[in-house]
């Protein structure tokens, strides 16, 4: 329970925390600032926050918790309004800049800052679309430094337990590798395969015919394109990395196609539903133990 | 109504085909042939087959209809032992094959072949997931050819659309064409992408964290890899052409990243994401449509 939490940025991710804490009655007063100040009208409207602030520090003095929700390379602007002597958390999709950032602002992390992100969202935006329930059974990764004081992480971690989310603790750097893998560079194949698609030829037809798979990848490129340009940005070096990997392995397929080596496609596809199938497989048993419990 | 149906490939394609068939009352006796005895056995007894053949011809013999649901380049085997009096039709994820089989075969496409492509399915396989209502709702696409009796397409529409289909006409080619784009290139890159992740690292880790849009689209890579090779042989020039504007869109995205442009990924985004919400708008609309109908 947290007496006054301040939410900066009241999109789709901010707007659901602050829904999620209302209704479990996880925090007294909730104050918002964002730059659209329509979404805040609607915010309290909606009835997921108390109180609209006139400006990003209006909103965080005497805030026992600041949530920051905004696009990663803003958050920098934000933290320093901020005094450190709040709780601060984040949701941001790459971690490193958010270190960076606070050593920019504070010159290092302060022990109240731990940085986080709820593996959870959707391809609708705004608080209009927020949820409650958004992060009920979804991860939430914590990347707490050596300076941040472990009951800092504590009392983080138990706002998202009590939002229904299970939560695991990793480094930055593990984070923005993973997250790379299975986030950042799926939505870079997403977008780039709906604009190249959608620029030939009849685009609606392309969307008509796209069946099971494809019509739930394709709606990812629907995802808001500043906070995907920011991520790109912030995180280059590991999507460049873990995409020219993806692009080798392309390339050999390709060949495969052309040269007619249906022996080695049939290959390369056995194994890659041999890893789906053991992961479906081992995250069915751990459901099921769940649920035993 | 079919007094006589066949099906030759009794998987989760045929076996779906067979249980709506039942269960819409469809058909009078359904026999079925496949390489795989425990599957008809299974079929036999969620009794959404009457009888088991002992070879394809054995099926076919005094068959109204013959439903062929096999991997695309087995089909001209299976076409060897059919009599064209039957109405014969298919559920091929690529058209061109199936025509060159029956050229092979038969000289010609004969009256009575109703090329055929329900745009549905699942990762599943096999008789045990067949679902009668997994037509529903779903498009089916007929390549019927100059040689195709209008009467015997009359008679494939009418079947599937008892199933709850949409049935849509087009020519093979684009057939071929339009699939490469919303199906083939879509499981390439999933196939691609899980077997590039899984292979390096923690590949369980990488399915741990993948969130929305990659969870479903990774699930598609479990699909049948022996279906999937087919496909790939059958549909390789469209596939790679497609698959190389897709690389060369890639590569310039790719070069926004190493660059730091920003402001141009943010562009493609954009556009990746008007495309996706236009679409979206047209088929809700259109949804909206039918169902006021």
């Amino acid at each position: 329970m947290m007496d006054r939490v301040a939410v900066v940025g009241l999109g789709l991710i901010g707007g659901s925390f602050a829904a999620g804490l209302k209704q479990k009655e996880l925090a007294g007063h909730i104050s918002a600032f964002d730059v659209d100040a329509a979404g805040l009208d609607s915010g309290l409207q909606q009835g997921i926050i108390d109180s609209v602030a006139e400006s990003v520090a209006d909103a965080c003095k005497d805030a026992d918790l600041v949530m920051i929700s905004v696009p990663v390379l803003s958050v920098q602007s934000i933290l320093q309004d901020i005094s450190p002597t709040s709780l601060i958390t984040d949701v941001g999709s790459v971690k490193a800049p958010i270190i960076e950032a606070s050593r920019a602002v504070f010159g290092d992390v302060p022990s109240t800052l731990v940085p986080g992100h709820p593996i959870a969202g959707s391809e609708q935006h705004g608080v209009a679309a927020a949820d409650p329930r958004l992060f009920e059974k979804h991860r939430v990764i914590l990347t707490p430094v050596e300076s941040t004081d472990p009951a800092s992480t504590d009392q983080v971690r138990q706002l998202w337990q009590g939002l229904g989310s299970t939560v695991i603790e990793m480094s930055v750097e593990h984070h923005d590798w993973v997250l790379a893998q299975t986030s950042h560079l799926p939505h870079l194949l997403a977008y780039a395969l709906v604009d190249s698609l959608s620029s030939q030829g009849d685009s609606m037809e392309v969307f008509q015919y796209a069946a099971g798979g494809f019509r739930d990848f394709s709606r990812i490129a629907a995802s808001d394109p500043v906070m995907w340009r920011d991520i790109f940005q912030a995180n280059g070096p590991a999507v460049l990395s873990i995409l020219d990997r993806f692009l080798d392995e392309l390339g050999d397929i390709r060949q495969m196609i052309a040269q007619g080596d249906s022996e080695a496609l049939e290959q390369v596809f056995q194994r890659a539903k041999e890893a789906r199938d053991h992961y479906s497989e081992q995250n069915s048993e751990q459901n099921s133990e769940q649920n035993a419990q």
